[in-house]
């Protein structure tokens, strides 16, 4: 399991604090914000923009404007986490979830309609403070990012609403606008806010890009293996839900046709047996669409780490590294 | 009831176009577009936002630069036509409604889920609109608006969930932020892109904010009023949903103990006998209780008037005092 050194701890922490502080103005928000963030999350997406972002002190540079631009730093991150958050509360609504990050989701306890306000009042904080950092570059990359998540969840309920026969490509591509795109503007974000040349900027992004998509077939892996494990986190909640993911989608095209009907007529059902909810897992988690899952999560990494070889110049390049490898070992 | 002149009409027409082209690029939002957009609605907004961004012609400008402005005043006001319709698809799942506009409203038709990410999808397009204006102190105004909008909305929800005494000042600072706010921020980003004079934006903010206040209380009015009229428009749909408003309001103040627990009986309910109503209508539209909401939005019409004359010397002044005059007779 990655954890930041010390000098990347303390700047979460402070994006932590910033969030408290942008959130906690009125006190009905301030109850659901507590809420929110009683299981504080990785705020993978916030350490990656740091990381992006930091620069060695040059001797050139004076103490405060080091100081200033540690202070955009940290607020970019907090940007990129509220956008973050955002999306998690609204997903809470279209997946109809009961649980998030294993506490009973925003919407269980205050209703839809909170969560959707909610929503929208942590990305209009989000945009405000984007707006203090006062470039447009930066600017319009976190709005484009923004629109791509609700146009990949858009997709990805038409999908999976029509039952259409999902291919491949169309689970990569909503892979991408959902959680590659987030990675994406925070690695390129950070690069632009520390001036980087554009063939880095561009390296960046492409790290970021990759490094989501690894990322998300992976929380899709462990969605399954909760089952096993003891996380705490609730075991097949995609598929409960009837979201195709990639171990799913591997698992149906190595499944004999008896059994893949059988993994098709519980798929989106709530309540499941215990004993059929085990076979199902059994089925999912056979050895070939097991390797067909991890070559794909393995192709992604070594693609993440391809991008990452060409900013070994750069002071986050070990970090990064650790960031990209231990990643991969993560259990939540 | 107000019509624009032919030049403002040209402009709104313009804004429409606009608003077509950022949203029709996925297949599915241009069905949900085109669903939404089918009834259009009058576009106060972006009209007020195109008033008072408008400039007179001199001599010293160059036609590419009065080009290059106009393309700009346009965009300004599709961006707050944007993030206006966002709010009323997400006010869709809030209320739970059932019709909007006369039409069944989004996520009657397409789910909750639906609801949620193309408001999210439209935010972020008028977002992504809002950066190509280049002008920081505009994209804060438009933020914090944004911001406000759901702050207001939260508050309504808490004061009405809660079934607490409401007060005046509750109802008159929960119209401020769910519709004053945009008004004021409408006419202040307006008048900022004309770079007017700092008393002036100051005045514009002031003219939408009264401007607002009184659409919201005539607002109220019609949703009690549709009973008789034939707009096409649901009747007593507030009251419905248990929504306080002004006529409600001021009705309680007046009525008889007996009346008044005949009134919180059915204050909420979804169906009522056609008999209870019309009893219903007939208390909350009495003449005392009528004359006082008048009287208020009277004196919030008078405020925007008062605040027009400090701007006697714009090109924008007549057809502002016609809209401000005329949009008190509105029928819809």
């Amino acid at each position: 399991m990655y954890t930041p050194n010390k000098r990347t701890q303390a700047e979460l922490n402070r994006v932590q604090a910033i969030i408290k502080k942008e959130l906690a103005s009125e006190k009905i928000i301030q109850e659901i914000y507590e809420y929110i963030f009683t299981a504080e999350g990785k705020k993978t997406r916030a350490l990656i923009s740091l990381l992006s972002s930091q620069t060695s002190m040059t001797s050139s540079e004076t103490k405060v404007g080091v100081v200033l631009k540690n202070q955009e730093r940290v607020r970019l991150a907090s940007v990129i986490e509220l956008l973050h958050t955002a999306t998690l509360v609204h997903d809470d609504v279209v997946d109809e979830s009961e649980l998030r990050r294993g506490n009973k989701s925003v919407n269980q306890v205050w209703t839809n309609s909170y969560s959707v306000l909610i929503g929208d009042f942590i990305y209009s904080k989000a945009f405000i403070l984007m707006v203090k950092l006062n470039n447009s570059e930066i600017l319009d990359e976190l709005a484009k990012a923004t629109n791509d998540i609700a146009k990949g969840e858009i997709i990805q309920l038409e999908l999976f609403e029509n039952k259409q026969l999902i291919q491949l490509k169309d689970l990569l591509k909503v892979s991408y606008l959902k959680t590659g795109r987030l990675f994406e503007a925070s690695a390129k974000t950070g690069a632009m806010l520390a001036r980087r040349s554009k063939k880095e900027i561009k390296t960046f992004g492409l790290l970021g890009k990759a490094l989501g998509t690894a990322f998300q077939i992976q929380d899709d892996i462990l969605d399954y293996e909760a089952l096993k494990m003891d996380t705490g986190k609730p075991a097949m909640k995609d598929y409960k839900e009837g979201k195709m993911t990639f171990p799913l989608f591997f698992a149906m095209q190595n499944a004999k046709p008896k059994d893949r009907k059988f993994i098709m007529e519980n798929f989106g059902k709530e309540k499941i047996s215990k004993k059929d909810l085990i076979k199902i897992y059994q089925l999912i988690q056979n050895e070939g669409a097991q390797q067909k899952t991890n070559a794909l999560l393995e192709k992604y990494t070594q693609e993440t780490k391809a991008h990452l070889n060409n900013l070994k110049h750069l002071p986050c390049y070990n970090e990064m590294l650790n960031l990209i490898t231990l990643s991969k070992t993560r259990k939540i």
